[in-house]
Parts: structure tokens; sequence; C-alpha cells
């Protein structure tokens, strides 16, 4: 097993409590890695497959981005005194790594199928995309049993049509998962929404979905949408996602596609810290792309985003 | 000509309803391209031209990047609903010409030449820049029968005097069009102005334009900030000039003299989205320089404003 | 038609013979845009198509960072005298459209269609990439009738075997194009061929073809390159395939697949001058990717081998 | 003497009041240079030192960037209408030139040296770093007399323990600072605290320290934290240190240890305006690394901060 | 007096004998700054003037960035031994500060009126543009008492007609020159010229200037070229010009107009110090522009380009 | 142990050969990582410390990206055929992870311990930095027994005296070897070397070194600079340091002080696959400081180089 810092809390030798990690492997969230599931309570999972965008591919390499970035985040979240490796045994496990990645339904299946593997073990799993098509197949497998609510952060409602002769690009997974019976979009709320292509999302309308908008949730607050997701998705089993560009270019210039207009990094935080309790059964942070990442800082808010996550799911333990 | 997906909807075989557009000649908002004025409500129009600029200079390539990036731009404005391509014939009509770039009044002569070419056909103009200095030949078109009102965004008042010889650069256009007759300044609004050069704007306040400071902006809202805007204007023809330096660096790097302290661009879109029903003869977006915006996000953002002054423009039609 | 200076030297008015375009839209070498084959001989085409690559995306935005930089290209070829547009009639006909993105296969048919139809016109493609794996599409058009000959520039032979379960990504076209009975490997050289994957070009030796390793090429000579290609495709219908990663990274960091240690920029340019003569039936200039081009020189060097290409082609009229 | 534009006004000739300052040498706030303290109420200061860093180094040419982004600051303060250079003499004095910088406690010592000699003549120092290891021999130096009280702007409160076997690293200096008897813990107030290595400054609260965590800074907002750090910090001699990672990282990406969910750069102008009138004996501004900050906006707001550093401790002029 | 490194020595006290200089006023060769001509044999000297470039402007900021990169320049050169600051006495006077920048005329004869300056004082100019339209002021200058010889490194001519109704661009200075009478044609030659302009360059042959195209450079080699200046130069006063855009575009990615296929630093240094002892009176650099130099390469690169004229030019002390 | 595909061969399974790794940990060359040196012939090691440099830091972050870069890395010398993971069992091991980074002289002690533990189980270690001050005390691991020969590429002869009052600093480090009697110094040859600091290496001279100046490396050519080293080296004990800085900025933009005029990275892999048969004890790659390295071009020649060696240390297995 490969020492992150997480767990072991390798740095103290070196005096101060929680260090920057400067030497060593990245992992996620400094995580121990190992490539089995073994004495795992919460598995982080790279997805690094952009094969579903429509515009500006890259988020292939968000997972390893994330993983460079963490070397930044420490152990405790200030605000809600959240230690998340000391309640749970957290690992990173490593990278979902596909057989196919020319044709996009054999690729969503490959992810379905990794899943269904760690559910079936009872780990619960914060996955890094990749794009936001992931999201579906992973659905299948955390829904599985029963249809599942959603959190899902975005600029887009995802719930779009087929594009280009395919329905699994990353416009579309909602959709996809509604359809395939793994999502109820009653207990779906979908958060910081806005652009110009509102006419792809009459779905989520249709089906039921909550749609808060950026001026609906920058006029009921932080608090009005703690109360909204808690109110929408109640006391079953839910599922988290989150995609980066919820927030605006400026706090996440690093993703495809990008919409003026959104969230800043202090509010996505705020919101994250108040859904404590929730029934989460998973949650990813899809939509990094590295490439249009210059300065950073959209990777390191992912590890950010991630680490709020991993506090989420740690307190069910 | 050229098609666009503006019009001719020309993705929908491609099955989602708007689709961000990877192949084909980029034009502004995906507008149908075509070199002459016919059958044309709104011209979208390039002005590549920064020989008014006192520092940083890059402007030039404005139109083509924001051309770059409206691949990114859809149809329908989410919040108001509005679409304008539905509701009139724009056009992108390329570029401004010039034969001098060399001597700063005869571009501005050229650039007044080609807008009263616009103006007399009763074409209304939406200009994407260059440097600011191209705001004073405009004006002097459409406001070549009567003067008209001014809602201007901006981190400075361009209000100053001559510099380097020449009164015509871009710190000075405001000056110069009512010193021409063709802006009335007790009907012009300044907006989110702020920074160390306020010495340089006296002239605003001596010919009675209203400044509205970026912290004044902040204490009176948006909803206050729209209410002020109608109030200055009124009913009579009004331009729209927006520099996209009236916004914080962090959401625009790339102009030519940043200024920190500024707006975010939801509150742009909010405030802009507030202006509907005024009688507007035109509009600006200035000062995109690409060459200092790595990660692209000010181009991107130009888009997205000249999307929304397109909005306010058709709803006239 | 869209007019570029190609042709109608309509920069002349400003003075300079040959004016870098600071204004209109951006075509290829400047050429007339029109998106039809009429009065053609040579077709300027972008396939902004990278869904072929195995490691870093990007290339679908080849064609339009090529148009950007091709506004500083003229129209003279210093060396060799040959002016491509008083010798024929050069079009940017825009990009190949794909309906099907998310499927390699069915991409690779839509181009082959695509380029059919240009074929049976008669007329001349010069193709900018998208990835590598559009050249087997487009040789099997140019192919159809018989089998061509193949001058091939590239750190990689792109002979290899099936990937991810696809044979048709961007690393075997030319043993895809060998099976399909579309390429003859006996005409077939590779110039440049370095780095450490090697094992997967078995097929080009055990085809016939002749491959040109970087050390082979220093130490024969630009001279002795020129010769070895001569006599290797002889008089037969040629095809011309340059992977902009022949180049070393120093001189082309904008693409998927850097190898250290190749040609430079002028050893490009001074082969490609020697190749007057052959028959050629087509070009193309692949794996240009923006995004990793962050000073833009490999997309100007994109332009200028494109420039070169035209040269070529331009001297069978 | 090199002559600035800030004293001499010697722009005026060129026309307008306040121009950006394209030729020259570059200087800190365009302030006169000159080697010694001669004339001198407020010394500028450059202190390029960053061996004190944990992560990631480079704020070693902050004080050379921040010069060069000085050529875009004018000279009042259009919200306090303060005019800095008007109210006493300001010099930019040059950098610290350290003789040991390879041992960090040498260098602390160098840095002590070098800030007593200003002090003793009572100049008012305002230093732009470097990292914030640097603010501890500064404050050995103001507090030489008597302890200090401190105005600690910061995304970390920096009171931690020694680290890789030194006490003298960025993380540590106020920890160091109050051991030495020169900064009094009661009357010191860190604002913009966050991020997940809370654990680290156990020192803040063991002291007395005031903690405004970001999340206490937007609840109680800029008058309610205005008012607690004047509460706090009283009418005693007080020091100002802003390190610019309080700012979020889409403001203020250039830096080595960014957190994200950080203050706007209004929300700091409007602090620190809000703090005429106190006993400032001194302050600094670090963690300025220009090698993370592509698009310069992270120098540009250090010279702004900096202007905002120059007009509070000219108020006492 | 601000004091470099170059004249005093001033970095022995930390041991190493040269270093590279991390702290204290950048200035172009570490040179002493001062804004006079006292005790100067050879002055340095901005041009931060970019008023007539064809394309892409950004050289006003070349010199600052030289000063800035010149902190990696020793003392000796390694090859030729000669120790410029050893023999005379180098002091960078600063930058050219113009009144008119709008108008390329004006500038233009500012410029000159500066360099007569200069010249009248019996001090050897070496300039760092700007771009290359300064060379024409400048030899208006250095050639006012009898025309001088010519040795022009770059990739284009410079010899070309009026553009935007004016000839005083960046692209005709040579020709300007030998028209004013300041330039004899018949004692010029131009080294690199290439790429797809060449139509524009008729001047140069009809005037009977050497032009040195690339590939005779690369043909020639070295010594050859050496020889070539050697003989057209002769004995009389000549003047160097440097075009950073010689260069090709993976040595110097940082200017307006790279041209690919050029010459490698290592051979522009190689021909430089093979001119040692002709009848130097100035020397230039231009075309630096670092918005487009990423890596910061092309600016160092002008730092040691500097370097050797100043090598040549100290020859003669 | 964290696969690799360098071993195991784990990508056979996808087709193609050799593939470029999208997914998984980025390890060194690919190679099996682990935490021990059990079944390892040659270690490859990260040695993230810069607290050596004089001027730019962040080679710390070598190691880190030269991993990233690997993932382009096969298993096949294409021109010597040499497979070094067939030849023998080749692992990363990780970083030298220090506990004092503040004291030059106390990391140097660390990383000579770390890697006398290395070499005293008969490991040959290939190192990453970091700066070249690790030189030292690797050298003085790899020499305890027999002072060894050195190949040294670079463009400093890095044999300088103590600066900043510390004489293991990065411009000094085979200076210290000699005293500390673990280099030979008459079987010590230094490649490449060239600049303005010529000064600084008396002692190379002194203490009979052969300097080889890229002039001369030019000059003699690949084969007479093979020949040159074989002879200075001969058959006993030599260790192989290679600083990025010995090529050309434009093919190692990304390191701490590049220097203009140097090799290509062609050449560079010449001269190393020449050296073939020596008694080769370890090697390193130093200085790629990926902070300065925007196109990746630097990382990615680093990995390249790493690769030569461990084809070359492979050769003795």
């Amino acid at each position: 097993m490969v020492s992150g810092n997480g767990e072991a809390n390798s740095n103290r030798s070196f005096g101060l409590d929680d260090l920057p990690k400067i030497s060593g492997m990245a992992t996620l969230l400094n995580a121990p890695y190992q490539e089995n599931l073994e004495n795992t309570d919460i598995a982080l999972i790279g997805v690094p497959f952009d094969g579903g965008v429509v515009f500006r591919p890259g988020a292939r390499f968000g997972p390893a981005e994330v993983r460079n970035k963490s070397g930044m985040i420490g152990r405790m979240n200030h605000q809600t005194k959240i230690e998340p490796f000391g309640r749970c045994r957290i690992r990173d496990v490593g990278d979902v790594s596909l057989e196919s990645i020319y044709h996009l339904e054999s690729a969503v299946d490959e992810i379905e199928q990794y899943f269904l593997r760690i559910v079936s073990q009872g780990v619960l799993p914060v996955s890094v995309g990749g794009d936001h098509s992931i999201s579906y197949p992973i659905l299948k497998a955390v829904g599985s049993k029963e249809p599942v609510g959603l959190i899902h952060f975005d600029a887009h409602c995802d719930t779009g049509d087929a594009a280009y002769n395919s329905k699994f690009h990353h416009g579309g997974p909602f959709k996809n998962a509604v359809e395939a019976g793994v999502l109820d979009p009653t207990r779906t709320i979908q958060i910081g929404i806005r652009g110009t292509a509102e006419k792809n999302w009459a779905f989520s309308y249709a089906s039921g979905m909550q749609v808060l908008h950026i001026e609906d949730f920058k006029k009921i607050g932080i608090e009005g949408t703690i109360e909204q997701i808690r109110r929408t998705v109640g006391d079953g089993p839910t599922y988290l996602s989150f995609d980066v560009d919820c927030l605006d270019p400026a706090y996440a210039p690093g993703t495809g596609t990008p919409e003026v207009g959104g969230m800043t990094s202090f509010e996505a935080q705020q919101v994250l810290r108040g859904l404590g309790g929730l029934s989460l059964v998973g949650a990813d942070l899809v939509e990094v792309a590295p490439t249009y990442d210059q300065s950073g800082i959209t990777a390191l808010l992912g590890a950010n985003l991630v680490f709020e996550q991993a506090c989420l799911l740690a307190q069910s333990f």
C-alpha cells in the first residue's frame, strides 16, 4: 500500500500538523493508494474518460490533475470540524481503465460494470471525471436496487436528447438515468442552471425535477437552497453530482463548456457544508479539463470539492 | 451566404436542440455571415482597431476571438426567454476594414463613415471592438440626427482630455461625443467606475453625467441600478456601451487596462436583463484583448454580453 | 462568396503588396470561402475530428486555429517563386460536418463519403485535421480507382493494430489503407520516424514500406531524402500526409503525441520544396492541437505547411 | 534620483492627468526611486525572499512584478479621495539584498537588521514580499520598542509550529512574533481564515488572537469587520499584513498556497478603506508568486493593495 | 546612480563571481542606470514604441521584459572572452519617452531627435525596441553625417512601400533610410530572409542590397556568412539591426510576425561573434513582444543578443 | 505493488503493443512503483528539492511532472533496439522525503544518506531532480568507495565557489565532489558549456576537467564527442549527470537558468545513444522546472532523457 498522508499522518515527523505534500505519489485527497477494495469504506476513483463531450475534450486528464492538486489539501474541514480520514477508511483505488474508448455505449457499459462491483461490496464511491457522461453508468450502479434521488450542481441540466446519433453524451446522463429507472426525478434538484441552451432541458421540467436557476439560487440564498435541497431529496438514498462548470469561469476556467454568470467557490462550499446527514450513496466531481486551466485553480477547486464530498459521506460512519 | 446556426437551426439534424458549434466558420453569435446589409435588422460588426490605447494593445483581435467563442452560445436567454434570432434578422456583416491605422484621426473618420452607412439603412449596429476609441465615431453616426442617451458600463469614465497630442484615444470618447453634440450628458449614466485615475474624469461631473461608482452600485444593488438607469436615459434614443473592464479582472483578465474591485459576470447579466423596453439605437462591447486572456474566459464573456445586447435590441422587433 | 486576399488581392488598396490580414473572416491560406465546389481546382477542407486519438485530444480545433494563423501567410513561396493562387482556383470550402462523432467507424464512413464527393468532381483536396485517423477515409476516396503512393511525414508510422477494440484510431490509418487496397505500400515512404513505440510498426516493414528514421534522415540529408522519396513514389498518383509531430516539440508543441528528437521547420520546408512535379492527388496536415500550443507557433507552422502543400499541388495547373 | 510619476507629476506634459506608464523604469506605485532614506516618510521596499515556503516557491519575484504592474496605478483613491503622494514623501528604496539565502535563520536575521535601520530613522515601511516568513523579522523591527497590534488578512493563521526542523517558515511568523514579545496577540485579528489545515493554528486561539473565518466575515459583512478590527487593535501601534491568498484563487491565482472560497478584491478594498485613522506603523503585501500568475491579475491586485496601504499610512501625515 | 552589477561588481560580496540577479531594479545587461549621458561610451536605450506594426502589437513592452531577463546575463562572452563592462562605460539610460504615439510620423520624428542627441555626444547607441519602425529614425541620426552600411538580421527585408497610408510602418524602415540618404544600400546585407511576402521587397534588389535568404545562409554556413557580411560592409561606418524574428519561432515565439523556417540561436550568436573589428556606429534589437512569449525565452534571447551587440561595440574601446 | 506498464505489459489487452497511458498512477517510465528496494536492479528516484537554486526555483516539482509525462514513453529505443524493462528489474521507488529543507547542508546530508542506502544494496540509481545541488550528495554515495568519472551535460560547469554563504548551491556540486574525493576530475568531461558566467568555472580548468563548449561540440560533432567522452572516462566507474539546460531554451524552456545557444534534443539523444558499454554507476536528470514549462515539452524531454539513461544502465544486465 502506497502511503498518503491521509491516514497515517506521515507528515507529523516533519513538525507542522498539516503540511502541503511536496514529495511522494499524488493520490486523491492524499489518501492511501491501493488497487483493491480491502478495508475501504469510501473509494476515491478516477474516471479518465471524455468520450462523451460535445465541444472541448480534455476532462480525461481530470483525475490526474486533481490528484496533483490534492497535495494542497489537509485533513480537517475548518467550518464543520469534520475530519473524514478520522471517521472512516478512505482509499484512492485508482482509475477505471476502459477497454473501449471509441464507442460511447461500450465505455458506458464498462463504467457501469466497474461501479456495480464497488457498490456490491458496500463501498461508497466518490468519482472524479472525466466528462458528465460518466454519471449515467454510475447511477445505474448506485440505483440498481432502487431509484435514487439527486443533488446536481451544474450550469446545464444535462437532460438533453440524443445528439450526433447517441444519447449517451455528456449533455444527457440524467434523462438516461430516469429512463433507465435508476433516478427518481421527483427527488432530483438541479442547482446553478443558466445559459443559452435552455431549450435542451425540457425533460427536466416534464419529468418533475426541481430546476434552481442561478438567479433563483442568488435570490433564495445559501440557507434557502439548503432547505430546498433537503425538502426535495428527503431521507431516501441520494446521489450527489457536481459539474465544476456550475461555478463561474472566473473560478473554474478549466472545463469544457464554461458558462458565465455562475456560482462562486464560497457559495458552493457553503451549500455543500449544509448537506450533512443526508443518505448519500455516492458522489462525483466532473468536467475538470486541465488543458484549459492555465493557472491550475480549477483542479485545486476540484480537489477541495472532492474533500467536501468526502466530509459529507464520512458523516455516515 | 455562409450559414451560422443562428437562423437556419442547421444543427437540429444532429439531435440536441442547441449544440456548441464544432465545425464551420466562426461568426458572431453564430449568425449568418454576409458582406452586405440585405435583409438585416441587426448588424453584428467587428471593429478590429486598437490604435487608441494608452497602455496595452491587442484589442484589435477582439472580434476574431469573440467569434471563436460564439460557438458556445445558444439561442435562448434562459431568464428572459428572449430568442433574438426568432424576433428579427441578425447578421454578422464582417469587420470594418480601415485604410488608415497609423493616424488616429483618420481611423476615427473611417469608422464614422462606415457606421453612417449602417445607420442610414435603418440597421441597428452591435459592434465588437477594438478599443473604446471606436465608440466616439459610432456615436457620431447613431447620434447624427439627435443626441442620444448613453448607458455606459466601464471601470473608467473615458471622458478624459487629450493625451499624447490627441483627444481621440480610448480614454476620451464620451467627452468627444458630448463636444460633438451627438451625446446628451444629462441622459448618460456610467456604471462600475473605480480606480486611481479619478482626476481624469472631471468632465463627467461637469457635464452632468451620472457616475455610479462600483461601491454605489454594490450599495443600491441590481434593482436600484436598473431603476437609476431607466430614470436617467428615459424614453429617448439610447446607446449602450460596454467596456469589458467594467468586470473584475478575475472575470475579464483579457483586457488592456484591467481594474481590480469590479463587477461580477452575474451582476452584469442581471443589470442588462433588466433594461428591456428602452429605445436602444445600438450597442458595443469593447476592450477584449485576447493576448491577455490565457484561459479564454474574457472572450467567452464578451460573446455572452453581445448575446445580451442582441436580446435587448431584438425586443423592439 | 466571402473574399479572402488570396485571389482578389483585396489588400492592394492598402498599399504594401502582401499584408498580414487584420480584419475579416479567417480562411485557410486566406482563400475565398464558399460552401460548394464551383470553380475550384484545389479545395482546402477542415476536418475537425479527433475521435481517434489514443492520448491527448484537441485536434478538432486544428482547422479553426490554422485558419486564424493563415492571416500571416502571403502569396509567394520565396524560394520556389510559386504563387499558388496565380496558378489555379483555390477555395476554402469549409469543414466536414459529421453527424456521428461518438462512433469511430461511423465518423470514418462519413469522412469517406465527403471526400468521394470531392474527388468525383476532379477537385484536389488539401485537408487540415483533426487527428491522423482522418487520413484513412481520405485515402479510400483518393485511392478509390487505383492504389496511391504515399509520402508520409511523421514521428510515428501509424501502421498499428487495433487498440481499445477499434482499428480506426489515429495510430493505424496506413495499415487500414493498405488492407483496404487503396494504398500501395511499396510506393510508400515514412519520414522522421522515431520514439519508443517502434514495436507497433511491424506492419510497415512487413508490407514493404520505406521507413526513414529521423537519424537516417539526418544522415542522408535533405537532398538524399528528396531523392529517396522520388525513387519510392515514382510517377504514379501519390498522396502527401504530414503529421505535425514529425517536427520536434520545440517547433510543434501543440500536438497530441509530441516526440522529442524531431525535424526542424526549415528541414521540413526544404524537403517539401524539393517535391515539385510529382503526381499528387491530395494532401493533409494533421494533429495540430491548439490547446497545447500556448505560443501559437504550431498552428502558424501548420498554416505554412498547408501553403507548401498548396504550392506543390498548384504546380500541376 | 530616478523619477517616477508619483511625485513630480511628470506625465502631465502628455496631457491626460493620470496616465498608465509605458516607458521608464518600473517602481512601486511609480514612486521616485532612490537607494537611501533621505526625504522619505514612507519607504516602499521589496523583499525578494521565498526561502520560507513549504510548498510552491516563486514569491521572490513578487517585488519585480508588482513594480511592473504599478505602471497601471494612478494617484488618487477614487473612494476616499486620498492622494498619498500629495500628503507625504513616498519613495521606492529598492530591495533588501540578502547575503544568506540558504539558511532561513540567517535570512531572517538580515531582514530584521534591514528594517531596524528603516524604523530607527522614523520611516514607515511598506514591504512587498516575498513569502510570509518576512513578516516576523519586520515585526521584530517595528515592535522593537513595544509590542504592536496586528491586522492580518490571510487564508491561513500562520501561527504554526516548526516544520522541517525550522520554526521560521512562512506558516509561523505570527507565533514567532508573539514568542519574541513584539506582537500583542490580544490586539491581533486574523481575517479570511479557511481551509483544511485548521489544526495548525491552535496557537492563535491559545494566545488570544481574534480569528475571523471567511464565513464569519461574510456574515458580519464589511462594516461589521471594520468595527471588529477597530475594536481589536484600538489606538495602539498596529501593523498591517496582507497575504494575497486571503483572496479567492479566482482573484489571486498567482500565489504559493491558494485556498478556494476566499474574499473578492472588492471586499478587500472596502475593508482596507475603512481603516483610516489607526496608528499604523507599517504594512506588507506578501505571497505574490508571478510564475503562477499567467494573466498577471495577481500582481496587479498586489499593486492596488499596496496603494491602499500607502493611502492608509499617508493619512498620518 | 542606481547600481547594476555590470560595473561595480556589487555581487562579489555574495561569493560566486557571476550571479544571476535576484534583487534590485532591472536594467539592460545589469548596467548602471542613469538618466543622462555622463561618463557614457555605450548607451543602452529602450524604445517602447510599437505604433508601426502591421499585425500583432505588443513590442512596446519589449524593453521592460529584456531588462527583466537581463538579470540572467553575466559579464564575459565565454567564446570571445570579451568583457564589455571591462572595456568601456556602458549605461542603461532609460527609455525614449514619446509625446506623440498616435501619429506614426510624429513618433518617428521624436525618436530621431532623441538619437541625434545621443550621437552628437559621441555615444554609441544600442537600442531595444519596440517594433522595427524605430530603426529608420535611428538611422537618420547615426547616418546624419554620412550614409552608413547595414548588417540586418531578419525574416523580412523591411524595404516595403507605404501601407495603410503611411510609409513609416515596421515593414519599410530600410527603404525609408535609403531614400533619406542615410543608408548605403550597396553596403547593406540582409540575412535570414524568408516567407511568403517576398513581393514586398523589390526595393532591396533594385537598390543593390545583398539579400541572404535563409536557405543561402544554411548553404554557405556561418563562416561564409561572416565573410560575405565583411565583404559587403567593408571598413565604413556600419549599423547593426537585429529583428528577433530572424530566428525560428521555436527560438523566438514572442514576436509580432514570426516566420517559420528560421535561424537557431546558436547560429545567430556565431555569426555575431564573427563580426569583431567592424566600424559599428550602433545597434538595435527589435520586435520582442512579451505578450506572445509565455515561456519568456524570447526576451531572454533578446537580452543575450544585446549582450553580443555590446561585446561588438565595446571592441572599439 | 502498483503496476505500471513497464514490466507487466498490462496494456497488451488493449490491443496496440505500446500505448500511451491514459489511466492509472503516473510513475517514472511507467515502471512498477514500490516503496522498497526488493527485486530492483535500477531504482528510479525522485529528488524534489530545489533549495540550492541561485535564481528561479521550482525544480522541486520536476519529479512529479516527469512522472506525468512518462505516460508518453514506450518500451523500446527505436535506434538501439534496447528494451530496458526486458533486461533488468526497474522500479520507481518514489521520492526522497527530506526532513530539513530550510538548511542546504542538512538537506545535502539527508540526500547522501538516502543514496548510500541505495548504493549499499547494489542498486543503480537514476534520479530526477530537483536542482543540480543534489548531484553532490549522490556522488558522495556512488563515489564512496572510489572516485568516479563523470559525463556531465550542462550549459554551466557547476564548479563554482561558495555563494550566499554556502558552497552547496546548484552552481557548485562538481567542485564539492572533487574536494570530497569522490569525483576524479581527470575522468570528468563537461559538454555543452556556454554563456556569460565563464569566470565562475575556473576550478574546472584548474582541476583538469575536460570542458567541451557548445561551439566545440558543434565543431567535432556527435561522433567526435562520443569519442572524446569515451577517451576521458575510460573503463572506470562513471556517473552521468544531465542538466536539462544543456539544451537550448527552445527545447527546454522549463528550467531555472536557461541559456540560449544550446544543444538540440536530437543531438542529446544521439550522444547518449553512443555511450553504450561504459561502466555507469548511476545517472541523474536535473533542473526540470515545470512552472516555466507552459507547453510541457521540457518535462516530456526529461522523461525521454531518463529513458535513454535507463537504456544505458540496463546494458550492463
